[in-house]
């Protein structure tokens, strides 16, 4: 039986790939593989996998778009969603990329909805931003009974505040949009000395930001993440 | 240089270890593993790696503390600490498996903070229960801008009620102990439809609990995991 394999492959250090990962893609006769829009731009995912990859595998570059909010993204979608079932009922065993873990804040989710009553699906977890950045840099996130809340800073800065405020363990997530903004947060609710601020975590160019104040919207990437453990002074 | 390894072996499947624990299990001299109090009673952890031991490596079963909250217990960590400063000291590469993700909720914290200014350490991420039983339900746990939450059943039963009123998406750790309350909350919230119960997941005796008025105290065991997310219907 064919399937349809959605790989998580983490954030940045090849070596965070699982062992069930690598053997996937070992196994795959298509690789779809999210490419940036001009025709050489590898992706994040693909230069993750890149080593990994057999020299019989066929490899499909598509430029996946990043959201879902209008006809014309869903019907992106849709193709490249039909291209996989045509091919998995080909006798194809089909293979997707992406970044961090599957089933967290993933594009993947929507192509996993329109394939789910096609196709058979098995998901592979990966190693999501925060447990890259939390182990790599010697953070503990969270302990105990306390709870932990992982936030998009694309909700709005208020509600991030009230997340500051009300937990002591908090991960900002998509934080470049509104850098300034949280971190002025950070430092007006006092929490410089628990907030850790990483940029490409775990890539080539990560670079970590300790205290919060020798980072600003022009020196964090588009790829950064904040971790704050009311509990843990990081030095 | 010797170095200290926490390393996070995820929660039952063995294929979900990364390439680099893998690797680090074959590099280190020692590795510290944790073992229930009777003699041959081998922990979920020790289970997970043991295929991918090396011969030589030297294994040092311990009896870990669940927990930290007495003068006995700290000692009983502040023991082990000791005997993994004087191997690093004596040129061994020390290793300690633990399962899930070393800095979520993990006993390996203690160790790392008694650890931390002593000896140079290594931390490797892991597939947490959350992750892992998204994936392998094929449940997507969060989407776009939603915020996600993890809380531990052991902050009580009210408070969990705040979390599941308020938030989308959230995981209910630790759920054993008080399941049967959690259970009638998600079932008078009306959330039945949104929330997937897990036992012993991905290790042999998995069970998925769907609707979660199948599962009660008695037929869940000590690992199960509640993922819930309002914006998506499990069947």
């Amino acid at each position: 039986m064919s399937k349809f394999y959605g790989i998580g492959v983490g954030v940045g250090n090849k070596y965070n790939l699982t062992k069930n990962a690598i053997e996937v893609l070992k196994k795959i006769d298509i690789l779809f593989v999210p490419f940036g829009k001009k025709d050489n731009d590898k992706s994040v995912a693909y230069k993750i996998v890149e080593s990994y990859l057999p020299d019989n595998l066929e490899i499909r570059r598509k430029h996946f778009p990043m959201s879902y909010d209008s006809e014309e993204l869903k019907l992106a979608w849709e193709n490249i969603s039909n291209e996989i079932i045509r091919e998995i009922n080909n006798d194809k065993n089909v293979g997707f990329v992406t970044i961090g873990d599957p089933m967290v804040y993933s594009t993947y989710i929507y192509l996993f909805k329109l394939l789910k009553e096609k196709v058979d699906i098995e998901t592979i977890p990966g190693i999501t931003s925060f447990l890259d950045i939390a182990s790599n840099c010697n953070f503990p996130l969270v302990e105990g009974d306390e709870p932990l809340v992982i936030v998009p800073a694309t909700i709005g800065v208020e509600k991030v505040r009230e997340y500051l405020i009300k937990e002591n363990s908090i991960v900002i997530m998509k934080v470049y949009k509104n850098f300034n903004e949280i971190k002025e947060l950070i430092i007006k609710e006092n929490l410089i000395d628990y907030a850790l601020v990483v940029s490409n975590s775990s890539k080539e160019n990560q670079e970590i930001f300790y205290p919060i104040t020798d980072a600003n919207k022009d020196n964090v990437s588009y790829f950064t993440t904040i971790l704050i453990n009311k509990n843990y002074r990081y030095k």
